[in-house]
């Protein structure tokens, strides 16, 4: 230990790394959490984002295929009927309807057979393909985008679900749709539940 | 300006006071977020929140009545076909249904009516309050409950919405429940998207 005296360039540096050890536990843990950012030469700064702005990057760091569900499809030959059949025996409330190749060329809501099933049709012999929304018409979402995009599309076009597609060329150049999902709101209410539980 | 020579703690003290002063504007932001407190003679200390713990206090702090949409009701004795022009005509998944003295005696949601329109019931004969979830076996929310409570209620009990409701006790001491609202899985994903949009 040096004596009493006049405080040296030395110590000062020395105080200053004491004071920054101090506050460094909980920096670096600012930092992890990506609100502060440490820079050589320069030390911490705040990065100008709000706890508000962290639920924003939790969120959008999560793409659909974290949360997605299996898809559940229907050919569209199959009779309505056959169609809420399939509905309430896989529990959901939207079908991807396919081709005869198994590729999208539809969706069929809760509500478009109820529409038809309350408008007195014959349920057992029309087509579910009559009555579904058709391609190109149809709001889909990849693997790869983001939960807050199929969010904003589940909201922006109203609906409940979205089908989760890859994308085949096929020879002729032709684009079509394999079904490899589906997006829901309550995929998204039930992430929602999860970010509240903080048990990401 | 003093002149050269050893430093005093005076000076120490003046760098200090410079070095929280540098860093003090940004630490001002971390404790108005909550990450960081300020505590006199301490200083500031990380209080263990993480950045997810802060998505957790963002959406605990919301309330049912802050996000819920109008309620949308039917009288229990009015048809199966007239409860889905209501649905229709309003554009909802599920109908509150009331009994004579207004108050909640039912749920009935698309699914249901499905069933019943499919089945080849008389829908026009066939009154709502025979195929509705009938009192007290119903999942409700007040305006005053977490969106957290209502989002797990709605994974929990596998439903699309939930009337948000006040009780009234009447003369006998009967707790009746009146309507004021609902709450669904579009509710919760719209707030998701606000969420992650960081404009709340």
């Amino acid at each position: 230990m040096k004596e009493k005296g006049p405080i040296t360039g030395e110590q000062i540096a020395d105080l200053l790394e004491l004071t920054r050890a101090t506050l460094r536990p909980d920096l670096a843990i600012l930092t992890m959490s990506g609100i502060l950012e440490a820079r050589p030469r320069v030390g911490y700064y705040y990065n100008g984002r709000s706890g508000n702005t962290l639920v924003a990057r939790a969120i959008s760091k999560l793409r659909v295929k974290d949360i997605k569900s299996l898809p559940v499809v229907a050919r569209e030959t199959v009779s309505v009927y056959d169609a809420v059949v399939t509905m309430f025996t896989e529990d959901v409330g939207t079908l991807s309807v396919v081709d005869g190749d198994g590729y999208l060329s539809g969706v069929v809501s809760r509500k478009d057979l109820l529409k038809i099933a309350i408008s007195g049709g014959d349920v057992h012999k029309m087509p579910v393909g009559m009555v579904m929304t058709r391609m190109p018409n149809i709001i889909t979402v990849t693997p790869d985008d983001t939960v807050y995009l199929a969010a904003k599309r589940l909201i922006t076009h109203q609906i409940d679900a979205l089908p989760v597609v890859r994308t085949f060329v096929q020879p002729n150049g032709q684009e079509r749709l394999e079904v490899v999902g589906r997006l829901t709101k309550t995929n998204i209410t039930r992430f929602f539940v999860e970010l509240a539980n903080d048990e990401l």
